[in-house]
């Protein structure tokens, strides 16, 4: 019989580089199922319907809500974001880890749901380098910047509802420490 | 302030490759720390005090147990054997991972009293490979092996109450898995 797979719910503040970590561990096509998650808002440019999110009309969101179709969803200014269970039991059941990137709220509504879950917090080294790298990146205005580690500041204080927290100083390292916590909760007895 | 060293307590059932394992991921001395027991056995050949045990007269021993000095005791065939807490207490606080290796009853005894430690078992692939295993090593007789095995196969039935197993089919994975869990542990939030 094979072996079921591990569903791991990940979360971090903006720009902890969690997903530089995560498109480097998700290389590995054959061990790991990205949750794509549903959503009712309008896909933005570049955005792939599949890959990005799966876009759902209102009406069809609703019906999903109601066949309780979700392990999780929210609406955030009237556009519902959601994560449907069925994707994700049948990647398990095939024996691969599921990886389901997801906010801090969403994560504790799964971790009421699913006591089968893992969860991995990506945190900064600190709010200074943080801030830093958003700086560095020079993508934002310096309020906009300032928002989000207040943001940040705000989540990291989350940090303690998670079973590991992977820092993020260096990233090699930061990849190195991440599959290790994966091989671990592979490894854990459940 | 310097972070304080994880409590690692670790079983397996004899002819496992625990010894092996522990060898090579103890080669990093600044990181871990491998708790030494107290015995009132005498020094069998080859034994150096300190290193495989410290020998304590039976005097010397029952004034500790007076003074609640124990991590976990026990007494088999008149000799005590334990793990006293100082030195423990001194390596973790130092930001040493301790590694403590003990049967499964002494485990047990350490799960209630340190909800801060975590447990790590080692299982053999299968009954049949181990005793083959211990079969190829020819240093013992056929019954004695088979006494072995099944108390291998008592002591797998323990498994369930460890956090991690670590299945040594191949050796070198059975390394780098140990080492993840150890990460993984590092990594957890408390």
């Amino acid at each position: 019989m094979m072996e079921r797979g591990k569903l791991i719910v990940v979360s971090a503040p903006s720009g902890c580089g969690k997903g530089t970590i995560l498109g480097r561990v998700l290389e590995d096509k054959a061990r790991f199922y990205y949750s794509v998650s549903e959503t009712t808002r309008k896909p933005r440019e570049g955005e792939i319907d599949g890959v990005h999110y799966r876009f759902l009309t209102q009406e069809d969101f609703k019906t999903k809500i109601a066949e309780d179709a979700f392990l999780e969803y929210a609406q955030y200014c009237d556009n519902f974001y959601g994560t449907l269970s069925a994707p994700i039991e049948e990647h398990l059941s095939q024996g691969q880890d599921v990886i389901l990137e997801i906010e801090v709220q969403g994560a504790m509504q799964i971790r009421e749901k699913r006591p089968d879950a893992h969860f991995i917090f990506i945190a900064p080294p600190s709010l200074e380098t943080l801030r830093e790298r958003l700086v560095g990146r020079g993508t934002e205005p310096l309020d906009v910047i300032e928002k989000r580690v207040k943001q940040a500041e705000s989540e990291l204080t989350c940090r303690s509802a998670y079973d590991y927290c992977v820092v993020n100083d260096d990233l090699d390292t930061a990849v190195a420490d991440f599959l290790s916590v994966v091989r671990a909760i592979e490894l854990r007895v459940e």
